[in-house]
């Protein structure tokens, strides 16, 4: 649902491609901790359940990796990947809402290795307001645009109820920030040239039923 | 990723048609709420960032709805949408991971009102064992298989450390679950025939530096 940037980069990548490669990075980590040195389009196809073609397809948006017959050099690759996300630095992101579900992302081990830290955490709760999690201390998020011009973010994490989350979205545009990971469940807008990933497991639960219903016994 | 199940409806839909339709759900039922009767499906695009086309297109996989240029009944294109996806129903789930993340699932308000309803919970570790959270008390995980048997549920939602999620994921097919929802952060595999979807904030944070980092200066 995102809208992508233009002009930002010097042939146009489909979003779904660029969908694809963080995983295509993640399973040549596995090999690569695996000790292994080559792959093959099929190999990793199979890993990921993607077609070789496909795969060859997407890194040719960014060059020739690999030889013919030869496969792909494991580090050669997830190195190359890693420039090409930018995964190779790290990224600050602000927090915004801290009940439950923003300390469960503030105690989440898998973002830091990745890179992605968290440095600023907001509430609009006077109660979260002064309290530590994670080493932060929560500020209210009627400081979120002085503190963010003073000390900017990379990216945004919205975790506030729902009727909340395109105000404090917005806010989060204006402070310059231009990638958003929503979880609040709502059909969410952020202006072109801004990221906007939603995580919403009630609608991917949905999207299961969908296939599920048609094998159950209906409901009373 | 997941692989569709074949032959189980009339005509074949495709995967991004279904992975729009809760959205769909969603945004019906914001304007039913708000006491909206009817709903152009330039209006609804608007809502959702999607075409007008585009919705009708992916509608009219399941019939006709609404007349030429008055629009959609919302209420009568909500329902017939919550009867398509499954959503007069409960759906029984089973968790396994109960860490700091199954527990924020356990403790989520926004399952129950959607008919989404955790109803067994489990974990690898003695410490977790025996413990109650949201009513559920834990047990071991080594007894999935036996409470599964006994007491089936629809849904797995797995929380694990990646290095035991295939196993739960495969234990969970054994039992007959033909939907999981993964939140562990691997290239997992279900057989053909079972739905899988993957929560992973990690991936959606790295196909965003991807735009980001066009803009940003290099890391040191």
């Amino acid at each position: 649902m995102a809208r992508k940037p233009e002009g930002t980069r010097p042939a146009k990548i489909p979003h779904v491609v660029v969908l694809r490669l963080p995983l295509y990075a993640r399973a040549l980590a596995l090999l690569q901790a695996n000790g292994q040195e080559v792959v093959s389009s099929a190999e990793l196809g199979d890993m990921l359940r993607v077609t070789p073609a496909q795969i060859r397809k997407d890194l040719s948006y960014f060059g020739r990796f690999g030889k013919q017959g030869r496969g792909y050099n494991v580090t050669r690759l997830l190195e190359r990947l890693r420039l090409i996300l930018g995964l190779d630095r790290e990224w600050r992101m602000a927090l915004i809402g801290v009940g439950k579900l923003g300390r469960a992302i503030l105690e989440y081990g898998g973002f830091a290795p990745q890179g992605f830290r968290v440095v600023h955490a907001f509430d609009l709760d006077a109660g979260a307001v002064g309290q530590t999690f994670g080493g932060l201390t929560v500020r209210p998020v009627s400081e979120l645009e002085q503190v963010l011009s003073a000390d900017p973010v990379d990216i945004g994490i919205v975790a506030v109820p729902a009727f909340a989350a395109q105000k404090v979205m917005d806010s989060l545009v204006r402070c310059g920030v231009r990638a958003i990971l929503n979880y609040a469940p709502i059909p969410a807008h952020t202006p072109q040239g801004v990221e906007l990933r939603q995580i919403d497991p009630v609608l991917a639960l949905q999207s299961m039923t969908f296939h599920l219903k048609s094998l159950a016994p209906p409901a009373e």
